[in-house]
């Protein structure tokens, strides 16, 4: 293998490729990127074994290709290096005793390598109709629900983000049994295969750096034990979480004994301020008490002070509500919804409080209440 | 006490308060910050014993103000509070029980106060002719020294930076006893009295952060065992560290066997890629070759690898050198020095390697080198 590229374009890939890396990995060839280069051009690929990446530099991307082949080097010190190196050219040589002999003008270096053959297989293979999405929308489900997974390694199936399609929808879940969020995206196209997995929140949010905020597409492709993302240059491959996902449709109720409306900024303020004087221990508890068109938030910490903030709502009928929740799993909750005005559904002090935006049950969100009163 | 402020005015100044607080003190007053509302305005301030901060809202800055008076209120909720408020009027007032009643249109805070008698005495001082200096050139000299300063408690006048001031230069030294930073700057009055002082550097990036990059003017007092400096609306207060710092001014060579010319750039990249194959536990250590015109820099990693980088350098005679030395602290001295070309200083190989800026003994920093020949 030997061939000369542009700096910024080699670290561009290698800034993909790194991030399927997991330094702390004890199996060496996995801390390491793969360079394929082929008559189409340039492949890097890296794995931990729970997600894999590959990222492809065309062959008129490279300044000059003098012979094929294939290395695996250090994924740290070839990063590294190319990050500190000049934007000029970069010669790039595989040399006897499996060595990769990185030059420029004025630098020289010299990287063991390991052995190409000892580099995992990273199985991606494509399904005839995958499902495909806008890469902006990918992002938005990822913040609007992987906030609601489990951090407890008590039940795995709630690490993950649960995916259900079916009937051209497609229903992204998370929850850790203390609140919910659920997400409903309809699929463009009408031949998607029925399918419901479980994809682990870590590999979701390296999957969610990679993606950009343009309106460009992305490809899922959905297998039993994996699935496989494409755009732009790239193929990421995640494990998925075996187990069953509970269902949660009969959590949110269809009927309310009280609806409000409230202003976005208006209310995140009053919870956020409100925090200030609740602490972990106590599960940041504060409570909420509606009176006529307002409501008072209301928190302490006994040994240092108490506050109360005033907001203004729209109740659908008479009925009042006085409730006590987590104030961060309600900024939470909040953020997710992107609308001036937000929803709060009430079913009394003890059932399961909901969050949507007014005319759209696209986004919905439930926070249990805790017991004070 | 009672009075009005803009959430904005307030803040600013909370934020200078916030720094003379530790939040992890034993005792609950020292993290707290009093408030004193004079007849001119308002006080506040804040200690951790080692260091203290004052500030000074002009009365005219202050919206309104009902009757005088001074309270005691932990530090992280008030600020944290007044953070979190929008940018309108705040009301303070201090009711019965000694509480803090906090309130805006729609908030109501209420804090608990610490017993106001307890707040230390900041002893804030002035001497009559304290030195003056622009507080750009004040943090110039941190920039070029404090990083040279020892983090290990085994000699503790090490850990600070020495400031001694005779004939009207004011000389400045840091040193870990493996290298020395040393900065001098003409002081622009002529009466100033001799002194010699340690400040800790912990206190003095303390005060870096609060000073800003205007050419404005800071006041210098010097005493015995504290330092309080006062610029804008603040006064800062530091101990000093008691002993006597090392007479370094021996350190420095007047004769040289070999000085050259480098470019600043060129050879801050070359020490900074030839770093990435050196590791602690082996000192950082990379070797420095000179041939002619040419230097050679190289390090290595047995099991990563190796790395040789050429530079340029001019050099005052036929001598060559081969030495090694710790590759971050001569990135931390190449970095202090603030000029296009760096000139490097050797007489052979075990003995210190000098940086300065050509034409300029403002700055010389000092690296021991290390025996690898």
């Amino acid at each position: 293998m030997k061939f000369t590229i542009n700096q910024n374009i080699l670290l561009e890939h290698l800034n993909y490729a790194i991030r399927g890396i997991s330094n702390k990995n004890l199996r060496p060839v996995l801390n390491c990127i793969k360079f394929e280069l082929t008559e189409e051009g340039l492949h890097l690929s890296s794995t931990d074994n729970e997600i894999a990446i590959k990222t492809f530099i065309e062959k008129n991307e490279i300044q000059k290709i003098d012979s094929l082949g294939e290395i695996v080097v250090s994924g740290k010190y070839i990063y590294e290096i190319v990050k500190k190196l000049p934007d000029e050219l970069i010669n790039l040589e595989e040399v006897i005793d499996s060595k990769l002999y990185i030059t420029t003008e004025n630098s020289s270096f010299t990287l063991n390598c390991n052995n190409a053959t000892e580099f995992p297989d990273l199985e991606l293979e494509y399904s005839k109709n995958p499902i495909i999405l806008n890469q902006k929308v990918f992002k938005t489900i990822i913040n609007q629900t992987g906030f609601a997974a489990s951090v407890s390694e008590t039940r795995p199936v709630l690490t993950g983000i649960n995916f259900k399609i079916e009937d051209n929808i497609m229903q992204c879940t998370a929850t850790d049994s203390y609140r919910l969020a659920v997400k409903k995206v309809e699929l463009p196209d009408e031949n998607i295969e029925n399918a419901n997995i479980i994809i682990p929140t870590r590999n979701i949010n390296e999957l969610y750096k990679l993606l950009n905020d343009d309106e460009e597409n992305m490809e899922m492709h959905i297998f039993a034990n994996k699935v496989i993302y494409k755009f732009g240059s790239l193929t990421m491959l995640t494990r998925v979480i075996s187990g069953t996902y509970p269902d949660t449709s009969k959590l949110i109720p269809n009927e309310y004994e009280l609806t409000m409306t409230v202003n976005f900024n208006e209310f995140f303020g009053a919870i956020d301020r409100a925090s200030l004087l609740t602490n972990e221990a106590d599960k940041n508890t504060i409570k909420f008490q509606t009176s006529g068109n307002q409501a008072i938030i209301s928190s302490n910490i006994p040994e240092i002070g108490n506050v109360e903030e005033k907001i203004s709502v729209t109740k659908d009928n008479d009925n009042e509500i006085k409730i006590a929740f987590n104030s961060k799993f309600m900024m939470d909750s909040i953020r997710a919804l992107e609308s001036e005005e937000i929803e709060l559904k009430f079913n009394g002090e003890i059932k399961p409080i909901i969050l949507k935006t007014p005319d759209n049950d696209d986004v919905i969100q439930l926070i249990l209440p805790i017991r004070t009163y």
